[in-house]
């Protein structure tokens, strides 16, 4: 319970951190505003964005109000100024975004299918693209990655990939650590996609939210009064392998019965080949026959039951989530989220029936709404919110004299 | 992200907090190491401590460490000065403990078994005996009392309680929060444990635990680096409620399978009871029909087998446990705990084999070892946690110009 240490240079480096982040989540405001907000003199607030500003990290707009005898100048935060990359890996799915401190999604690019015998060749294709991105573009601070979990982040493996255990052999962080001009930090995807909800996604306002990930994998990130739940090893929230049947089928990772057998995008794709309902879905990528699937949904009745009888599982760990996690929001992304409607009907449904009211009915159930991918946008977040935290470890203040 | 405003006054509280908090876990300091820990001026340590001394809060003891030249006085925190009153609240199980500052129990009442139709009489003979410490002890300075999850704290009233439906008509609250001379603070029973292993728990020194609470009910409190999971309303690590199979008994709580319905005392009660192993175990409290079990263990393979039925489900929680909050240390505790060293093999075997080793060999498992049971020294610690954290709340500071 002991705060950390508060000495002179971080109370100032904090200052410049509650300043940056109060404009990047309420928009442009005054200093009279910000320093009613954060609890700071006139004279520190005047001293700390005249820094900012000579930083380049915020900016005057004009006027604010237009109260004749009051002048009140805006401050923004100039967003675009700086620029972040994200990049996803999933099983099979490998994106590298570039995105400003807002999450505005500049450019994405998708690698091909990644299968287990290509993952060495695409962790060095990964390295030139970024590279090439670096290069271009010399406003781009840092990088961030995030990867499925159970990820151990001082060892910088995944400990457990079901479904894909080629990418077991992987050590992200020999891999990318020093690999590029500016620093990489990984995050577990889920966890990453929760960071994602708090920064980018304007219908996120709760500060206790859930990223629930159902696609290739099934995974969890949760903010609990605004802080990430990390564990000791970095392996909390790993929900997919939380058992819904502990006499259930075996499961790599040891369990039985673990909830991600039963709702992932490949479970789900092998459920259309053997209903045979999409034609020729053995060849496609998972999230290619899901989407196929989700095409007919409300003209099948054979594909409705399908997908009706996999969506009660998601929202079988919607009840988890709740019963373990008591989050405001829980918004529902990747692959199994690109259903809408039909996703949310059915989980809600077993939300009902499951979750005593006082729960269900306080708990809103959303899909993703972000402009790219939550768990590529989280990469990009995982970079912004450090940037947003420690603005000084990526631009030098001219004057630091601490305020 | 964004941290609590930091005006000069709170400044203030949080630099008494940290030195008071350091004390209570470090034991006696000099203002030297300190002032190295927290990070601040010696100048700012003299004056803090003045203050702290003049309160009564912490004392001087003699030199330190003996060095001629350079004269070190020890500081103390004056555990034993100020005293708080814990009260616990099991289904048929009330107990009321006054407790120091340090966890040391002063003096403890168990109630008699609460059925539900006693329980506003059961209110109103708290009241009593609490009223009655209150005159008795001047130095008493608040209240903390843990109760059954899913406690909707804003509300005050719990919103689901398996086997004793009367708990829930009770509003908390609105029953003691203005009923006594000193503040009352209420937190759920299991969270209330993990903060007494946090603070009292000498074996306990990680700041990720989970403190299992395996009793009546079943519950979980968690301390993810240094902060309880309260989650929205309270509610978050009601493990109890989580299912174990999804298509299993159905629970008062809407949900199937919850693990509460497979490892509590109440269950154990009635496998023993079915069994026939213990004589008039029909007529005897949940409590002591487990004792009388686990006195039987070792020595009789029909309780053995039994127990291990039961044990084995509590191994499934610790399993779900690791899975969503990824702890350094699980500490379990309550009427389960008491059968000791066959449960904690049990539970183990359960984990290693349904857990990834990388996960399984970092998670120490233990029994909760505090000098009271860990609930009622937990609503102790929620009381005292307040005091250590705003401690100008319940004593005046006599110079209070912010340091």
């Amino acid at each position: 319970m002991i705060a950390p240490g508060s000495t002179h240079a971080s109370m100032a480096e904090l200052n410049r951190s509650r300043i940056i982040q109060l404009l990047h989540l309420n928009g442009v405001s005054s200093r009279a505003h910000i320093a009613r907000e954060l609890g700071l003199t006139p004279a520190a607030i005047t001293k700390i964005t005249a820094q900012l500003i000579d930083m380049g990290i915020i900016s005057e707009t004009g006027n604010l109000d237009g109260i004749k005898k009051r002048r009140s100048i805006g401050l923004k935060l100039n967003e675009s100024k700086y620029r972040v990359i994200g990049v996803k890996f999933a099983r099979s799915i490998i994106q590298i975004g570039v995105f400003d401190l807002g999450g505005n999604l500049e450019s994405a690019q998708t690698l091909p299918p990644v299968d287990n015998d290509d993952i060495p060749a695409t962790l060095e294709d990964i390295k030139t693209r970024v590279n090439a991105l670096l290069d271009r573009d010399p406003s781009i601070v840092a990088i961030g990655m995030a990867v499925p979990g159970p990820y151990l982040r001082d060892e910088g493996r995944i400990a457990v990939v079901t479904s894909m255990i080629g990418w077991q052999n992987v050590n992200f962080l020999d891999e990318y650590e020093h690999a590029f001009r500016v620093p990489v930090f990984i995050e577990q995807d889920a966890r990453a996609g929760a960071l994602a909800q708090s920064l980018f996604n304007p219908h996120v306002s709760s500060n206790n939210i859930a990223y629930y990930l159902v696609g290739e994998g099934v995974g969890l990130g949760l903010m609990d009064h605004g802080g990430l739940i990390n564990g000791e090893l970095g392996a909390a929230t790993e929900i997919g392998h939380i058992s819904i049947d502990v006499n259930g089928e075996a499961c790599e990772c040891g369990n039985r019965g673990c909830l991600e057998r039963y709702c992932s995008a490949v479970r789900l794709h092998r459920l259309i080949n053997e209903a045979g309902v999409v034609e020729g879905s053995e060849s496609m990528t998972h999230a290619d026959a899901c989407r196929a699937l989700f095409a007919r949904l409300g003209h099948d009745d054979v594909c409705d039951e399908l997908f009706r009888s996999l969506a009660t599982y998601v929202g079988y760990g919607c009840a988890m989530i709740i019963n373990a996690f008591n989050p405001k929001q829980i918004a529902i992304g990747d692959i199994l989220a690109e259903a809408g409607q039909p996703l949310l009907d059915t989980v809600r449904e077993v939300v009902r029936q499951r979750i005593i009211p006082a729960l269900s009915e306080t708990t809103e159930i959303l899909l993703s709404d972000l402009p790219a991918d939550a768990t590529l946008s989280g990469a990009a977040a995982v970079a912004a919110a450090q940037f947003l935290e420690h603005p000084t470890e990526f631009v030098e203040p001219r004057d630091d004299d601490g305020v």
